[in-house]
C-alpha cells in the first residue's frame, strides 16, 4: 500500500485527493496547506485524512512513500528536491518547474535515487487525447502538418506566472505526446494589460524542421470560453473541441496533395474532402487514470505516460517562449539534450 | 450617369457586375477578361453588357468614366495607373497593390488628377462591421485592449500571394476601420507545405504602443471554416462570428479593471460579467453598399468609407508581415507617412 | 426539345424558371402571372421568356408540351385538369391538390391521356434525403421505430391554408419516400392566434400498425428557425439538421434491443452507443434534379421519384389531419386505395 | 434544528443528501434503502449519517421531524401518508403520486395535521426558470400564446411509468409555475417499442381556453439529448436551452400583431423582429434552493414555491394524458377542484 502525502490544497487539491482516495493500492495519509480554512474544508469532506499546516511535516514523515505537490510553480523545485532527497516518489503539478535547469536537476536526482518523478499532465489521460494518439500511431492522419490550439476564457490573472505558463502546458503536453519530432524553435508575442508586466494574452508558435507548425492562442480575457485544437495531417485532420459534451473529436477525411508543374512554374494542390467520423471516447475521469498510472509506476518501477521527460519538454518550450516574449517575438532556437551547444545566443 | 468598365471577370467579377448593375446612377458598359469562357458566361447572364478580351480597350474607351479592377493583385498597379492617367476613376479589388510604394504612387496620382481612387474592402459595408463601429464610437466598449481574428478554411492555394495577402486584408481593413490608433509594429510567422515557398498557414500580430494587440490566424488548410473575431474593451467585449446566419454580433457586458496593491506587490483584477446583447443588424448586401458608395463619391467628390488611405494602411501591414516572415517572426516596426525615417532596421 | 409554360411567378416561380432554364432538353417558352410587377421582374432577369397575364393563353398554346403550375393550391386542380385535357404534361407545386378526390381525378386523367403528372416535392432530390434513402435501403438503420420532425420559424401567415398544409408537405413527402409501410391513422392538434381560424401552430402524429410513429411540429410563430428530423431505427439513428451548412446528416451508431424477463415481469432494454458518422453529401441543387427528372420522365415515359402517387399520399395525410384538427385531435383512420370502405366517417 | 430522514438512496438520493447536508437549520439523521450496496455508498461519502435498511424505522423514529421520499412513484402515497400520520413534514420526489386521488388525500391530510407537504420540482429553483417567471410577471412577453418543449435523450426505459410520467413533470411544473391560466384539456399520443406496453415516446398537448397551447415531446430513444423550450408571447419570445452552459435563456424581441381586413376578408399579420437579449442567470444549484425552501417553510409555516398544489396540478395533467393515450389521442377535458362534475365523458 503506497502512503501518500499531498502538499497544497488549493483549487486542484480536492480533485487530486478525491482521485487518489479512489485509487486502489494507495492511501492518502496527510494533506498540508498553510491556510486554516482549506484544512477545514478537507476535514469536512475527508475526515479520515490528517490535515497539516506545515509541509515540512509531510516531507519528514518517514511513513510516507510518495508526495503529490500542488503548490505554486515557484515552490515546486525546492519541495520536490527535498522529497526526493528524503527518498519519496514525487508527483508534480504542471508546469513541472520554473526552469529547464531545475527540471533537469530533479530528473537527475530521481534517477540517482531510483525514485519515480512524474508530472501531472492530466490531459494525456483523457479519452480524447488517447484516441488522437491511436489515430496518429495508426498512420490515419498521414504526415502531420500543423497543430493549432485556442485556449481562451475569462480567467484569473495569475500574479506569478504569465498566461502561457498558466494555460499552454495543457496543449504543449498534448503536442509533445502526439508528435515524435523534436521542436526546433519558438516565437512568442504577448501583451500585458496590468502594471505588473505579466502577459494576460499571448501567442506562441512552435516550429519544427519538417515544416510542422504548432500555434497556441492563450488568453485570460476572452468573454467566451474556447478549448479548440486542430491537428492537420495530409491524409486526415482532427478537430478537438474539449467543450463538446459528447463529440469532442471529429476526424475529417480531408487532405491535400500537391504536385509541381515544372513547365508552368506552378504548384497544383488537390483537395479531398470526405466523410466525418466522430469516434466514441473513453469517458473515465482523466485524473483517475493519472493517479492510477502514478501508483502503478511506483509499484512496477515503470515510467508513466506523463513522464518527467515530457514535463521537461514542456518547461523547455515555456522557458524559450519567455525569452522570445522578451525579445519581441524573435525566434528562439531550442537547446536540446543532444545539442547543448546549439542554443540561441 | 457614370459609365463603368470592369476589368477581370473571375471569381468576384460576377458579384461586382451584378451589384453595379443594380446601383442607380451608373451603367456597366463593358467587361473585359482574357478568357473566352468567362465572357461566354457574362453574355448568358448580362446580354446587354459588352464583353471584351483586351483590357486595354476599356482603358482607351473615352466614354467610360470609371473602371473596376478585379484582376490578380500583381496587375493592379499598372492597370490602375493607366486608368487614372486616362482620367478615369478607379475601384481596386483588395488588396490594393503589391507594395506600399505602388499604393502611394496611385494615391498621389489620383489626388493630382482629382479622381476617385477607392479599394473594395467589402466587409466595411456589412451590418456587422457598421454595428461594431457604432458601438466603439459610442464608447460602449471602453478602451480597446485586443482584437483576435481567426479566418481559416479549406481554401484554394494561391500561386502568387501567400495566405496573409489572400485572407488577412478583410480583417486588417476591419482593424483599420474600427481602431483609430496607428499600429506600431508587426510579427508574422508562417509555414509552407508546398515547394513554391508560399505560406499556406500564417499568424500575424499587429502591435500598438497603447498596449492594444491584434492577432490574425489565417489558413488555407483547415477542415472546418471559421470566421471569428473577438474585440475586447475594458467595458464590453464583442464576439463577431460571420458564419452565424442571424446572430453575427454578440456584445458581452464583460469587462475588468485592475488595481495595484502596493503593499502586497500585487495586481488585483476585478471581473464583471453580465448580460449578453445580440443586436439586430442591417442585412443589406454589403457589396451593394460598396458599389453605391463608389458611385456617390464620384458624383459628390467625397471620400468613401473604404478609402485609398485605408487600402494603403492594409498594404503597409501586409508588406511588413512579409518582412517579418522572412526574418522568422522578428518584430518589424512600421514606417508611417509621418515617420518615414523610422522604418525597421 | 420539351417546351414549357410556367403558370404563377410568385415566391417559388423564379427558382423554377431558373432551374428549367438550365435543364438540357427543354425550353421555357412562356410564364404567366396576373400581376404586372411580377412579369416586369421576369423580363429583367429572363428577357428571352414571354410574359403573359392570363394563364389561359398558356393552356391554349398548342406548342407548349408541359406546364409547371406554381399557383395557390386551391387553383391546382382546375389548372392541372385543363392542362391534362389539352394534352400537356403537368408539374404541380406541393401540396398537389386541396383534396384526395381532386388528386385522384388528376391521376386517373393523366393515366387515361398517357401524360406525365408529377408533384414538385423538391426535398426528395436533396443529397441529404438521397443519402438517408440509401442508408435505409441498405438496412443500416434496422427496423425504423420513429421519425420526429420540427419545422418552425417566423413564417408568413398564409390566408388560405393552415401551417400543416404549408410546412408539413416537405416532411410528409420525406416520410412517404423513406418508409415503405402504409400509414394507418393520424392525430392532429393545433391552434390559431388570428380571427380567421387558420392554425398557425399545429402538431401532427402519423401512426403505423407496426409501431412506427411519426411526429411533425409545425409553426409560423417561432423566433428561431429549426429544421430538424430524427429517424430512429433499432440499429442506427439519424439526425438530419437541414440548417447545418455541411454536416446535415449525422448517423449515430446507437440502437437498443429489449428482452422480456418473464420471471421478474420486466422488460430489459440494452442500449448501445457508438461512433457517429457524418457522410459527405451530394451538393447539387435539389431543384435542378427535380427539373431534370421531370424532363427525363416526359422523354422516356417513366415515373419520377416525386410521383403523383407520392403526392397523393401527402394530400391524404393532410386531409386526414384537417379532420383530426376539427375533431380536437381525435384519431382519424386513413382510407387507402385498397381499403376504400374502411374510412372512418 | 430540523431533523431529516431520507427514504430511498437511488439515482437522486445522493444529490438530496448532499444538499440537505449543506443546508443550514437541518441535520440529515438517517437514510434508508433496502439495497445493502447503496448504504455502503452512503457510508463512504457521509460517514456521519445512519444507514437503515427498513424505511419503517425512519417513519417510527420520533426524533425525525421531516422525511424526504425519493422512492419509485408507486410507493409515494403509502409512505407519505404514514409519515404525515406520524406528524412528520414530507418532501416528495416528482411526480407527487400515481393519481389525483392520492395527491388530494395527502393534501387534505397535511392540512388537517398542519404539516408541510411539498413536492421536489427542482427546476422551479433554477436561475433560468426564475428569470422567465420575472420576465412574464413584468409583462415583457405580453400575452403568452404557446409553450413548446422537447425533452429527449437516450434514457433508461422505466418499467413502472411511461416516458410522460418520467420526463414531462419537469416541463409541466414549469408550465404550471409560469402560466396562471388553468389548463382546459389534454391530448396525448405515444408508442411503445417493448412488450410491456409502456410508452417510450409520447407527445402531449395541453390546451387552454384562451388559445394558449403547450406541447411536450418526450422520448427515451433519441440519439441526441435535447432540452429545449420555446415560450412565445405576442410581445417577446423566449428560447430556453437547458444544455447551454452559460446562455440558457435568450429573449427575442420578436412579436406579431394581426388585424382583420374586413373588406378583403383577410387577416394581416405584422411581424416584428429585433434584438436578442441573453440575461445573466443566478447559478446557485437549484437543489440547494429547493432544500432551503423546504426547511424555511417548515420553520416559518409558509407554503413553498414548489407547493403540493402545483404538484397536484402536474399529476392531474399526467393522469389525463394517460387517459388520452388509452383513447388514441382523443381530447380529455380536465376536471378541476372547482368543476368536479365537468370531467370528460
Amino acid at each position: 500500500m503506497v502512503k501518500i502525502g499531498v502538499i497544497g490544497y488549493g483549487y486542484w487539491g480536492p480533485n487530486l485527493v478525491r482521485n487518489f482516495f479512489g485509487t486502489p493500492g494507495c492511501i492518502v495519509k496527510s494533506v498540508s496547506d498553510s491556510r486554516h480554512e482549506r484544512l477545514e474544508q478537507l476535514r469536512k469532506i475527508f475526515p479520515s485524512i490528517e490535515g497539516i499546516l506545515d509541509a515540512e511535516e509531510i516531507l519528514k514523515d518517514s511513513s510516507i512513500d510518495a508526495v503529490v505537490i500542488a503548490t505554486p510553480v515557484s515552490t515546486h523545485f525546492k519541495l520536490a528536491r527535498k522529497a526526493l532527497e528524503k527518498g519519496k516518489h514525487v508527483l508534480l503539478e504542471k508546469p513541472m518547474t520554473s526552469s529547464v535547469e531545475e527540471a533537469e536537476i530533479l530528473i537527475d536526482l530521481a534517477k540517482q535515487k531510483n525514485l519515480l518523478l512524474m508530472v501531472d499532465h492530466t490531459f494525456l489521460y483523457t479519452g480524447a487525447v488517447q484516441k488522437m494518439k491511436k489515430l496518429i500511431e495508426n498512420q490515419e492522419l498521414g504526415s502531420i502538418k500543423y497543430l493549432d490550439s485556442t485556449r481562451i476564457n475569462l480567467g484569473l490573472f495569475q500574479s506569478d506566472i504569465n498566461v502561457l505558463w498558466d494555460l499552454a502546458p495543457h496543449d504543449l503536453s498534448i503536442l509533445s505526446y502526439l508528435v515524435d519530432e523534436e521542436p526546433y524553435s519558438v516565437n512568442a508575442k504577448g501583451v500585458t494589460h496590468t502594471e505588473n508586466g505579466i502577459e494576460n494574452i499571448a501567442y506562441l508558435t512552435v516550429n519544427f524542421l519538417s515544416g510542422l507548425i504548432a500555434h497556441f492562442n492563450c488568453s485570460w480575457t476572452s468573454p467566451v470560453k474556447v478549448r479548440m485544437m486542430l491537428i492537420g495531417g495530409d491524409k486526415k485532420m482532427i478537430l478537438y473541441n474539449d467543450l463538446e459534451p459528447t463529440e469532442k473529436i471529429k476526424v475529417y477525411d480531408t487532405g491535400y496533395s500537391h504536385t509541381s508543374d515544372m513547365e508552368r512554374q506552378q504548384v497544383m494542390v488537390d483537395y479531398r474532402t470526405g466523410d466525418i467520423h466522430v469516434p466514441k471516447l473513453d469517458t473515465t475521469e482523466a485524473l483517475a487514470g493519472m493517479a492510477k498510472d502514478f501508483i502503478n509506476c511506483i509499484r512496477e518501477k515503470k515510467q508513466p505516460l506523463s513522464s518527467s521527460k515530457l514535463g521537461l519538454e514542456v518547461v523547455r518550450l515555456l522557458e524559450a517562449s519567455s525569452k522570445s516574449l522578451e525579445r519581441q517575438g524573435q525566434e528562439v532556437i531550442l537547446s536540446t539534450v543532444d545539442q547543448p551547444a546549439l542554443t540561441e545566443s
